[in-house]
């Protein structure tokens, strides 16, 4: 009997490195993917299932009215989403499940999975988060006083998080987040089955 | 400003090994120190807030009417009991503090200090529950038996825990409750100083 895999949800400010975070624990250690549903079309090379789940308009928004996404959202006329069965899928099966998501999206997960862990990443100070806005050297100051104001807003949301972690040297960040994950496979919710097991072996005795 | 530490009671079957458990933890971390409250007469050497807390029994019981004490106990006709204010200035001075307590009084923990952290420990199997118990060779078969028992009773409880740590080696289990414990610095309950910090700086701007 696989442990039930641990699904959590990365989100944060925009420009507190989420992404690149993301990115590294995929990388660095094996987690389950979740792969997005798409109403735009297959490019040359890409197989359903694989880079994406290709999806018509109507079949996306049955999916939508039949709350099997985990989150979507519309971009250049297209629909993106998580669908739920696949999440559930690999979390069945013991993987766990990292998704980003944008803070809009990432507090509403809890109504479609209630038992997701919901890490918030936050860059050290606001001056470093402006700093690193501004680094990146592809935005305007335009763009970074509406990322800036954007931020003031969603910080009124870290409360509702799970928990709040650090980006402030990424290797550090990627192992903190990692052993955090790991430590999520103790909580009772993740037990139920070995919980199962004991009551059932007193039972027999 | 010092992050506020972690309180954790650690609980679990007797015989599951949770003595030696916290007893490896204290003796391998930096935890902080509890120091219990007791009506029993100091011994020679003893002195007053560092063995124990000495009160008299008028004291004792008035502590107990101002839910001062996490917990307590009557062991031979004297009370023990951890006093609340002094594990408070400990985790307020930033100290993690593990505290070992028996399994009808550590869910009460939670009405005295709702932010603790309740583990439970449990062997792998309820065979080995009772191989552990055996294989100390102190205890009477009646003894054994009563034992096991009541720990079929307090299977029902496991469920009222906020984690579940399998002790099978017992070095792993220390290192797993020691990671556990260091995760959930992370908790939003744990960061609230962090997030006001956060919310001035941008306040400010």
């Amino acid at each position: 009997m696989a442990q039930k895999g641990v699904l959590t949800v990365i989100s944060g400010f925009s420009g507190a490195g989420k992404g690149t975070v993301v990115k590294r624990l995929l990388e660095k250690y094996d987690y389950g993917l979740s792969i997005s549903a798409t109403t735009r079309s297959p490019r040359a090379g890409e197989q359903d299932g694989r880079e994406y789940f290709f999806k018509s308009t109507e079949e996306f928004e049955q999916m939508i009215k039949e709350h099997q996404l985990i989150e979507y959202a519309q971009y250049v006329g297209n629909y993106y989403g998580t669908p739920k069965e696949y999440v559930v899928q690999q979390l069945e099966q013991g993987k766990d499940v990292i998704l980003e998501i944008e803070m809009q999206g990432a507090l509403h997960v809890r109504d479609i999975i209630p038992e997701v862990n919901l890490i918030f990443l936050t860059p050290p100070t606001v001056e470093e988060l402006e700093n690193r806005l501004r680094s990146r050297g592809t935005e305007t100051e335009e763009v970074i006083k509406e990322r800036m104001d954007r931020a003031k807003e969603e910080c009124r949301y870290m409360e509702q998080y799970d928990y709040i972690v650090v980006n402030d040297d990424l290797e550090t960040c990627v192992q903190n987040v990692h052993e955090l994950i790991q430590a999520l496979h103790y909580k009772k919710e993740q037990q139920e089955g070995f919980i199962r097991k004991i009551v059932q072996e007193f039972e027999k005795r």
